[in-house]
C-alpha cells in the first residue's frame, strides 16, 4: 500500500513553502560568504563507527542507521548467531555538522588554507519522538573555523551570525556568551568534583526554564549540594569572572568588547552551558527575547580534531537553527519585487511553433497553456499562481484578464 | 576507529568543487524556473513500501534501506522468531524523484496548479557498485509536468532541458525521441509477444552498444528471433512511423515540428529504449555526439500516480544527469567576473574593535586574520585563496603584495 503523506517527521515542501526557505538560506549563505567563508559540502552518510564514537552525547541515540545490503546481510539472517543491533548497520545518516566537518578537515587539510573558515548548511537527521516544531530532518546552517586558536575565531564566527540573522531581518537578539573553563572552576570552587562536571552542566543548562529550586533539586537526585555553587554563579558579574578564571575573563572581555561598538549586544550569562561535551573554552547562544527563543549556538571545541585526525587543530563553531527561523519570518518581511512573468496561451497544435518561438525569445519567465473552455477562471489561476502578463498566441497580442 | 575518507561511492567536496556544483545547479534552476516552472522539495528519506512497491525496476534492489530503531527493533533481535530483511527496514533513500513526486502530488494535489510545472532537484541514493564516474549518492535535477495530456507537456519539458544546458554552455546536443506505442506496435508487427514487450525492450535498449548482431543474440538466449523486428526498426523512417502507430507518429510530428525551428535539432531514434518501466508513450533522451554520452532523459507516464493515488493524472518529466555535467564544464567555461575581496590584518587584540568596524562597513567580501611573522607567505597564501585586496588595520591603510 503506498502512504502518500512523508514519514513520521519529515515534511514535503510546496512552492511556496521551499522559494521562502531558498531565500532565507540564500541570504544565510550570502552573510556568512561576505564574513570571507566558503562552503563545503560532505556526505549525508557517515561510515557507522564515526557517528556512534563522538563526542555527540544524546545525539548518538538517535541515528538513523543504514542496513548493510547484499551477502553481508543475507548471510548474517540465515546464519545461527545471534544478531545484535551493531552486526546490521555500516552507514548512518549524519545528525549534525561537526563530526562531519572534522572528518573532512583531517581528510583534505593539506589542500585547506590554514586558517579554515567553512560553511556547511544541509539537512541533519535525528530519530527524535516528533512533536510540534520539532522534525526528524531538518536544516542547519553552520560556520565554523579550524586553525585559529586566537579570539578572532569566535568574534568572526559571531559576526557572520549576527549579519546572516539581520539579513533576513531579525535584529531583536542577545548574543549570549559564557566559558566552559568558568564553569569548571566555579564547580570545583564550591566543592563539587571536577569529573563530574558534564553531568552536574547539564543540570545547570536547565536554570532559564526550572529556576534555581529546579536545578538544586535535580543536582540533589544526582546526589550533589548545589546551593554554594548557585550562590556563586547568582552572584557572578562580568568583573568578578577574573577571580575564579583569569583565562576566561580576559577571553569574554576581548570578544565582547570586540563586538560591542558594532551595535552586537553581547550579554555574559554565567547559566549557559549548551549540551554538547566537546566544548572547550567559549560558548555561545544568540537569544531572541521577543520570541523567548534561541536561534542558534556554538563554541569553541579544540580537542575534536585531533580526537579524529591524530592531530590537534584549534576549532569554534556557530550553527543557525534554520527551521526556527523559517517559522519567524514571512515572505512579505523579506521584501523583493513581483518579477514579470509571461502566460502565453495557445489554442491547438498548429500554435505550439510559434508559442515556442516567442518564449524562446522572452528574457523573463514564460509558460505556454493549452487555453481552456472556461478563460475566465483560467486567467484567474494563473494570476494566483504569479503570472502577470498574458499572450495570445492567435492573436500576436497581450492581453490584460479584465480583473485589474 | 574514525575513517576519515566518506564512506564508499560517496563524497565530499571542496570549497571550489562546491562553488562551481552550485554555480551549474543554479543556471540550471533559472533556465527551468524561466521556463515556469516551480520548485519543490520532497522528504531524501521515503517509507519503504512506496520504495519497493513500484515500477523502479532494477532500482529496487538498490535501495539503502533504515533500520527500525528502539524497542520495534529490539524486540525483534531478542525473539524467537526468524527475522528477514523485510522485518528490519521502516523507511528507505529515495533513489529517483519520480516515486517523490507522484506522492508528493497525490498528498498535495489539492493545493497545486491544474498544470503543475515541478522542478526537484537534490541527492539521490543507490547501492551500486562503485566504479569510476558512478556514486552511491549524485544530483538530479528534474522537470515534471503532471496534468497536461497534450504534447504541449513534452515540448515545454525538452525546451526547459535543453535551455538548461545552453544556460552551462553545453549547446552541441541532440534531442532523441521515441514512443514506446511505436515499439509496442513494431514488436506486435514482428510477431512478438506483447506481454514480453518490456523484457524485449531491455534487449534492445543495448543497440546503441552492442549493434544488430549483439541484439539478436540477447533475444536469441531469451528464446525470441528478433531478425523480424531489427529489420523493421531500420528501415524505420520518421515517415514511416504512421504506418505502425498513427498516434505515435502524430506526437513524434508535433514535437518535433514545435521545437525544430527553435534550433534545436530533434532526431527520431528507432532505438531509443530508455529503461523505466513506467514510461506509456513518448520517450526521450539528449545526447552529446562529442562525448558519446547521454546527458539526461525522460518522457510520458501517464498511469503512475493513478497508481499511488488512486487518481489517475497525465505526467512528463526529464532527469539531467547533474554528475556528468559536472565533469565536463569548468569554472573557466562558466565565466563570471572575479569579485573583490578584502583580507584585515590585525596585529594584536587591540585592534580587533577596529578590525571588525572597518569589516562591517565594506559591502564586499572581508576576512579578519592575524598577521603572521612570514607576511609575505601569508599574502600569497590568501590570493591564492581568492583575496584581492588587503587592508593593514594598525596603520589603516591598504597595501599590495608586492607579487603583481
Amino acid at each position: 500500500m503506498y502512504k502518500s503523506i512523508p514519514p513520521k517527521g519529515m515534511r514535503d515542501f510546496l512552492p511556496k513553502e521551499k522559494a521562502l526557505r531558498d531565500k532565507i538560506a540564500s541570504r544565510i549563505k550570502g552573510a556568512y560568504t561576505s564574513c570571507g567563508f566558503t562552503e563545503i559540502e560532505t556526505s549525508a552518510i557517515e561510515n557507522i563507527e564515526n557517528l556512534t564514537g563522538g563526542d555527540g552525547g544524546e545525539n548518538t541515540k538517535l541515528i538513523f542507521k543504514i542496513m548493510k545490503r547484499g551477502e553481508k546481510l543475507s548471510d548474517m539472517l540465515q546464519g545461527e548467531k545471534a544478531i545484535t543491533e551493531d552486526d546490521l548497520s555500516d552507514l548512518g545518516l549524519r545528525f549534525d555538522f561537526t563530526l562531519p566537518l572534522s572528518r573532512f578537515y583531517s581528510n583534505n587539510r593539506n589542500e585547506l588554507p590554514n586558517v579554515f573558515k567553512a560553511i556547511q548548511m544541509g539537512m541533519v537527521y535525528r530519530g527524535e519522538r516528533p512533536q510540534k516544531g520539532r522534525y526528524r530532518s531538518f536544516v542547519q546552517c553552520d560556520v565554523d573555523i579550524i586553525g585559529d586558536p586566537t579570539p578572532l575565531a569566535e568574534i568572526e564566527i559571531l559576526g557572520a551570525a549576527t549579519k546572516a540573522l539581520q539579513a533576513i531581518g531579525i535584529t531583536d537578539f542577545e548574543v549570549l556568551i559564557s566559558d566552559r573553563r568558568l564553569l569548571i572552576a566555579l564547580i570545583m570552587a564550591s566543592g563539587l568534583p571536577e569529573e563530574q562536571a558534564d553531568d552536574i552542566c547539564i543540570s545547570l543548562d536547565k536554570y532559564d526554564k526550572v529556576g534555581r529550586e529546579g536545578v538544586l533539586e535535580e543536582l540533589s537526585k544526582k546526589g550533589f549540594d548545589g546551593t554554594k555553587l548557585l550562590d556563586s554563579i547568582e552572584s557572578l558579574t562580568f568583573d568578578t569572572i577574573e577571580q575564579y578564571s583569569p583565562e576566561a575573563s580576559q577571553n569574554l572581555n576581548t570578544i565582547q568588547s570586540a563586538l560591542g561598538p558594532s551595535e552586537i549586544a553581547v550579554r555574559f550569562e554565567p547559566t549557559l552551558v549548551r549540551g554538547m561535551g566537546y566544548y572547550t573554552s567559549s560558548i555561545f547562544e544568540i537569544y531572541s527575547p521577543k520570541y523567548g527563543l534561541a536561534l542558534g549556538g556554538g563554541g569553541r571545541y579544540d580537542k575534536m580534531i585531533g580526537k579524529i585526525s591524530g592531530m590537534d587543530a584549534p576549532a569554534a563553531g556557530f550553527s543557525i537553527g534554520f527551521e526556527r527561523i523559517c517559522d519567524l519570518v514571512s515572505e512579505e518581511e523579506l521584501g523583493g519585487d513581483k518579477e514579470e512573468k509571461i502566460a502565453i496561451l495557445v489554442e491547438g497544435e498548429e500554435e505550439y511553433v510559434d508559442a515556442v518561438k516567442f518564449a524562446r525569445e522572452q528574457e523573463v519567465t514564460t509558460s505556454i497553456f493549452q487555453k481552456k473552455k472556461k478563460l475566465g477562471k483560467q486567467l484567474h489561476n494563473l494570476e494566483n499562481e504569479g503570472f502577470t502578463t498574458f499572450y495570445d498566441v492567435s492573436k500576436s497580442e497581450y492581453f490584460n484578464t479584465g480583473t485589474k
